[in-house]
């Protein structure tokens, strides 16, 4: 995005909370404005993560990495938790694995493909990474298999329960990918994508004001965001499910839409494919679980993990889908337009939902 | 097949459609008659085909076989449809997928590993079909999936929609195929299955007339065929949509059987597997919308997408064992002989299936 | 396990029979001793089966190996049957694939990748292996699938002429194994197991005599451990489907777990694979059917093959991920983990599922 274009989109914060507190009926506007602000407020912590996490080195620029790479998923989500909006969180944790999965990449492999007859990126990374994805969103799909046939007294006990044992595979990932197998993760991979889409570096003191300054306001505007989320969505006929699967998941990963179709339009497929499958695995185990927890401290009501049904179909579906073109180790434009067709499809489907 | 086995099944059309005038009542003979007098035509309609689109080469060639290539199944479900049929024209949607994939490929590995240890076929283009399969199906799936939810209302216009993503996908695939990676998949391919399929080649003139003639005899035939169906059922105690799945979808699809069949025997592995996911792909993205888009023309009622839950898992489970197979790059009879275990458990299933 | 533990577990048979006699109401301990007991037997079992194996060698060797292999597992499940407790045997059947394939192999990962930055095993081997057992458990899925549709007096016929097919389906495994593709399976790893798992080789006419003698002893434990089973369930408070998917079934496949992961130690990941795949897919197309139709002959009912909805899709579930992994070619102690996770979380699901 070019720097202008940003700087034009910021001004929907002021615009945003301006109208939140002088004019609060009009739902979309603020709805509308807070969505723009928050695009570039998102690379912003994007951009400074990553420069401290190259100074910090290791552990814990990876750590560091690892939480704040999807901040404004967690603030939103919290945010949404405590006015109890559940099934919005619930359908924005859909949304955001569907959107990467599906969208993201379907775009990369349309945008790379064009022109290309063929992007190829290493077999045997991607299968890694898409057989954690699949793993990682059973562990999201088994608590729902479970409320079909479970007690509802057990219910919630059973979905704590689930979360923790996400939260403990999440940290053993972190062993893995920031110890063990730091090689075959971090050095290259995540200096190449800095180098290209960070642009310029700043120095440790200016992204870490950079860091502190875009999450704090991150959360203004996510507040204002979500403020306005229930009269938007019965302003334009749209449920809070859609809302929350289509368009609050769409802001929440606009960065890494952005980074995932340069990387593939450069013929980086590899990078391309970290980003959309590791972003998808860390939601289902990391921004899922923490989620929940908060509920307890913050929310109304705790939260389960009760997916609907559609939600879980579609999930199992994406995952599917991605797993096998990764694992052909190979992608072409077709396959990211049917990749894009299957998330129109279900997009669709979430529109005429009812509720 | 010998030519005079052809000629005598031939003879089916002119008894069927006597017998259809003369004596309604015989259901059984004239269904019998009529489903034998359509092999050799839908065989027909192919070789045809195909000699065309040698002679007219690359795009209007490729066009014209992907548009006549389903020419059987898509008389008789157009004539279904005017009879008010749907179930039974869905039931044969489901049964060419399940066929050709379980069936014929299970089938022609059997035929294929026979003395053989194992067979090869290029592991790239297979995944690449089956993958293109997988993500065909699940647009098939997913209406079915939000019947499930979805208000009655707004069902109908759901599923034109997503009938219209599938043919836009399809008209895509077209141009991949056809044109930017034509050489993946013309050429070489299509010329060897029509050596060994076709016989000698007719010239152009001839060619057209076999192939307008052919697809006139289907239509008459299919008009039989389609009028008897409902009461063979009934006499033979089966319902319609184990007819649509297993009888009628063998029928439809007898010409590809045959040719993969013959191909897996000389041990031409990727023309045998091309077959069978090609036209399982073609039937899911062209023959299914494009009968729902018949159906608001033709029907005494529009068609929708809603397969029956076992219809869905049984493709789910169809696509899961080919893409399972085909990633392997390799096959042996063994696991022909467990497609053909798979298929014939879901053929009995449908037969005892109630309604 | 060192010989001295194994004596001193095998000394739970006589005082799981003293107390089944003298204090029939002291259920917990003496479902514990047979427990203990049975661990070594099954070991012995399978160390007598592959000595005679070795020496009988080829066919016979193989189709002793094959029936026996499931000794234990085959008579708690008949045993069960006579008890009419046909829930805890599918529920063994289901917790015996879920064990062999999330416990087992997941175990074997993370154990073998200890200080391993990676393991790898033979891609095309394991492909075929897990392909086998993804069709395996499409047939049990498949009668669960049509008992949600089928008329009750369709059930019980439908599933004795599935459990046929996949007995036919198992029948023709054995040729293929043993006769048309020994090479591949046969020779080079089964001894290779057994002079690392067994030990020193016995005379045949030893290993006959262990092999009729803890055949015996397994009954005899098996027989107490079925009569305190349901009373122990009631006592810990869990059901009957907790206790034979989780424990019954731990106890029935014991001898695999442990050769799989002393395997995996050893970097002999093809043969760990083997194993974990193998014994899911021969519970799956043996053990299955075979208790179908003694339900027949021994039970006050006969057995139909409707396992409940969770565990049809653990069961999709398991194989999935083991599909996915094994594809691969390669395996890290994260994949192990993640294994391991998904069975947890599935044990949690089981552990609170009502009835």
């Amino acid at each position: 995005m070019s720097r202008w274009l940003q700087v034009l989109m910021l001004a929907g914060a002021p615009v945003a909370v301006f109208l939140h507190f002088r004019s609060p009926g009009r739902h979309l506007l603020i709805f509308g404005a807070a969505t723009l602000a928050l695009l570039p407020l998102a690379a912003a912590i994007g951009r400074a993560t990553e420069t401290l996490a190259d100074h910090l080195g290791g552990g814990i620029g990876g750590l560091l990495n690892a939480t704040f790479g999807n901040a404004a998923e967690l603030i939103i989500g919290a945010l949404a938790l405590r006015e109890g909006l559940t099934d919005l969180v619930k359908a924005s944790i859909t949304g955001s694995i569907l959107g990467n999965v599906l969208l993201v990449f379907g775009a990369a492999a349309v945008v790379g493909g064009y022109r290309r007859p063929v992007q190829t990126f290493n077999r045997t990374a991607a299968g890694v990474g898409t057989t954690m994805l699949l793993l990682s969103v059973i562990g999201l799909i088994v608590p729902a298999l479970l409320h079909r046939v479970a007690s509802p007294a057990a219910e919630l006990r059973l979905d704590t329960e689930i979360a923790v044992v996400l939260f403990i595979t999440y940290a053993l990932g972190l062993v893995f990918t920031l110890r063990t197998h730091r090689e075959v993760y971090g050095a290259a991979d995540a200096s190449e994508t800095h180098d290209s889409v960070a642009g310029e570096r700043g120095s440790v003191r200016g992204a870490l004001l950079l860091l502190l300054g875009s999450t704090a306001a991150v959360a203004v505007v996510s507040e204002v965001l979500v403020g306005s989320v229930s009269a938007t969505a019965k302003d334009l006929g749209l449920t809070q499910v859609f809302v929350g699967v289509i368009i609050v998941a769409l802001v929440g990963n606009a960065a890494e839409h952005f980074s995932a179709v340069t990387m593939a339009a450069q013929d980086r497929m590899d990078t391309a494919i970290a980003i959309a499958v590791g972003s998808s695995t860390q939601i289902a185990l990391f921004v899922a679980p923490l989620l929940v927890f908060l509920s307890y401290v913050i929310g109304p009501a705790p939260m389960d993990l009760l997916f609907t049904p559609f939600e879980i179909a579609s999930l199992g579906v994406a995952v599917l889908s991605i797993a096998f073109i990764a694992h052909d180790g190979e992608t072409h434009w077709m396959e990211g337009v049917q990749l894009l067709a299957v998330y129109v499809m279900l997009a669709l489907g979430f529109f005429y939902l009812p509720k």
